[in-house]
């Protein structure tokens, strides 16, 4: 008889009550596959009384995560509690400091104590498996640490947060403005109350950071990643892209550059025709640029209980068969430390939208702006709101018109400067929309 | 100092310098990452003297497959001549028959004898690993093995050719026909002279029940799927499919229905906004529809020297880290036999495309043979050719109309024998084209 894998459960919540459930549907399949059987013996939660749907009387109840993650009785550690502080971390660390492996859903806290985390499980010889911690139920921690061992990458990047990709799609098929979107997806569920982390780029950021731990040997910090969310698009921007060919995504982007690996989470012009682009609602999805071959994209459930839940018991799966890798693919001796991205001198194409003044100058001085800068532009749309006379019958004011630039690769230094000299003649009015293309 | 895993390589062709050549690039990574330097220390090939533009000289040289997979100084057999049967069969055997880990991109031979080897396999421990044998660099295989290890399976479907992909992608796209797209894939080395094996759906149906075996434990058995080829399709069908919002592609699908496992590899109409239909050329997909959670999809490159050679390096480092399971994701004793898929059976919606003889009570008779089997339509296309008068002046023979017919879900049965019926009426004329359609 073979010794099962006894696992110690901190979190009851959706995901936490998904595990359980799951691992007891497919307690035959697990251990046919892994060679013996995973028994969830511990469990922990904040309310011992909450009624969740699930039978927990065959398994010990304990009322501290950091007693379960230090329990002699248990050999894996699962973390479903959340948060980047206590109780989780010390828990965590206390699980892998005594040898004993984790699995954990929380990217925040790898967003922020990854390279701690991982250090402890090197020395101990425990795993830390986080598939749950990325794209849900996609399974692009594996491929990225295991499935993909051969290549080097280029490039990785995807659309990391459903909430965003939810509100996006919403703004564009059924016209409605950024505001009604997101009062949509609070509605449902898809968005918190306070939506700020999700909306301005900061969930994509964290997970964004994992990725390019896992790609490219960066010791993982969050800091490094340049944000920015989608509060300023608007329809006219998604009506302009899908003119020109483009739909618009909250992208993360890791990408190897000349001064070093770029990590950004900001809106972005992706071709329409691409894999990413067809990507709706709060699916999530990965491409991976690797060297010499064409790209390989992932797409999937980013959350939900049980497609999170999958990754989970995939991860304690691991475990149970005893695959072992490091944490982020490669010892700690062998990652490098993560530079903040210097936007200054991104180089790529952009989408350039302002109201411009409707006087005679206005066009040769916004060209010769950007011939200072030495953009040159792929194409540029402009439209005439139409010339109706005032209702009032006086002279009419000429009001600002739409125009909309594309520019060939240049760069972001280059297109600020030659904005904010255009915003100096005062030639155009209000803020200008900034844009970034990324090519795919 | 870690003793290296001794690998000898069998098959020098396209993929085997390339694995040859990433290993060397890659080495330092590649320890790395798995605690022990890979090496290839061996090889054979059909011929020594041929310049493959890579260096041999600190490699030995073995004229015999069989010596080399049975070579006490190698950990790993690498397989890459390819074909069903001698050398490649004994190699792999002898290999694993002795305890020794094999790799092989050999979508033939695991097809025809995956059970034998992996039951080798299970009784001398050895590894199985054959990634690179069903699409490419996509890694499609772990993610079933593995990655998705606490998921069960309803369905799992792809296009698994690049060939037959590539042609319908043109014929779309640039108009042509069948026959001027296989040429042109010919000539651009996308299909084999005899193009056979890949356009008629076999090569489909090798990779399918590699699929259908590590996603429902099938005992693989290529023969138990169900195969049509793509020669009958032609521009009208695509133009058809376009219009009714979707598109054709040649899918391999297996899927729980009541009566088993359904294997079947043929053209299918798919809906145009879905990840598996934006999928073009020669790139390869599959999608995963696990048990209560939304789709998950995997897009990238199923063919190449360098796409093939990094799958065939990610499973040689992951017998050089350690990694083990059963060559199907769980021992033979939990897997079951394959069996035929019983098409006539087969229950889904239906494309039908004939010619009408265009005279009073068609119509009524089509209609009158369909609810005689009870089949409901979901739209109806039909056009007249226009009535111009013949250019002789002579008395005009109506010339037959095409008609478009998309039925609701219902049995082959049924749609084959309406349409057995309606040929027997003599409204139609010449055969009524059927594509099955694959809700998606």
């Amino acid at each position: 008889m073979v010794e099962p894998l006894k696992v110690g459960l901190a979190g009851l919540g959706t995901v936490g009550t998904a595990v359980v459930r799951l691992i007891d549907k497919q307690r035959d399949a697990l251990a046919a596959r892994c060679g013996r059987p995973i028994e969830i013996v511990a469990v922990t939660a904040r309310s011992k009384k909450k009624d969740r749907g699930i039978d927990l009387k065959k398994k010990r109840w304990l009322t501290d995560p950091f007693a379960l993650a230090t329990d002699p009785d248990i050999d894996v550690f699962v973390e479903l509690m959340g948060g980047d502080g206590e109780p989780a971390k010390s828990a965590v660390e206390a699980a892998l400091a005594t040898g004993k492996s984790v699995v954990t859903a929380n990217k925040a806290l790898l967003a922020k104590h990854g390279m701690t985390l991982a250090g402890l499980a090197e020395k101990s010889g425990a795993s830390l498996n986080f598939e749950a911690a990325v794209a849900g139920a996609i399974p692009i921690v594996k491929t990225l640490r295991e499935g993909l061992r051969g290549n080097s990458f280029h490039r990785i990047y995807g659309i990391l947060n459903g909430t965003c990709n939810y509100i996006l799609t919403r703004m564009e098929q059924d016209r409605l403005s950024f505001e009604e979107c997101l009062a949509d997806a609070q509605r449902l569920g898809y968005a918190e109350a306070d939506p700020t982390f999700d909306i301005d780029g900061h969930d994509a950021a964290q997970k964004l950071s994992i990725l390019a731990s896992l790609a490219f040997g960066l010791k993982i910090d969050a800091r490094a990643v340049y944000v920015e969310g989608i509060r300023t698009i608007s329809l006219a921007d998604l009506d302009a892209a899908s003119e020109l060919g483009y739909r618009i995504k909250l992208l993360g982007v890791a990408v190897k550059t000349e001064s070093g690996i770029e990590q950004r989470v900001h809106p972005t012009m992706v071709r329409k025709d691409s894999a990413i682009a067809q990507v709706m609602g709060v699916t999530n999805a990965v491409t991976i640029d690797a060297d010499g071959i064409a790209p390989i994209t992932l797409v999937g459930p980013g959350a939900g209980g049980l497609a999170t839940a999958s990754a989970v018991v995939a991860d304690i799966a691991d475990i149970a068969c005893g695959t072992r890798t490091p944490p982020f693919g490669r010892p700690i001796s062998r990652m490098s430390v993560s530079r903040k991205a210097p936007m200054q001198r991104h180089e790529g194409g952009y989408y350039i939208r302002f109201m411009a003044r409707d006087r005679p100058g206005t066009a040769a001085t916004i060209a010769t702006r950007l011939a200072e800068q030495h953009i040159s532009l792929e194409s540029i749309v402009q439209r005439h709101t139409g010339d109706r006379p005032p209702a009032n019958g006086r002279k009419r004011t000429p009001e600002p018109v739409p125009v909309i630039l594309i520019t060939y690769a240049t760069s972001e230094d280059a297109v600020r400067k030659a904005l904010a000299a255009i915003k100096r003649d005062r030639v155009i009015s209000g803020e200008p929309q900034l844009i970034r293309i990324e090519k795919n």
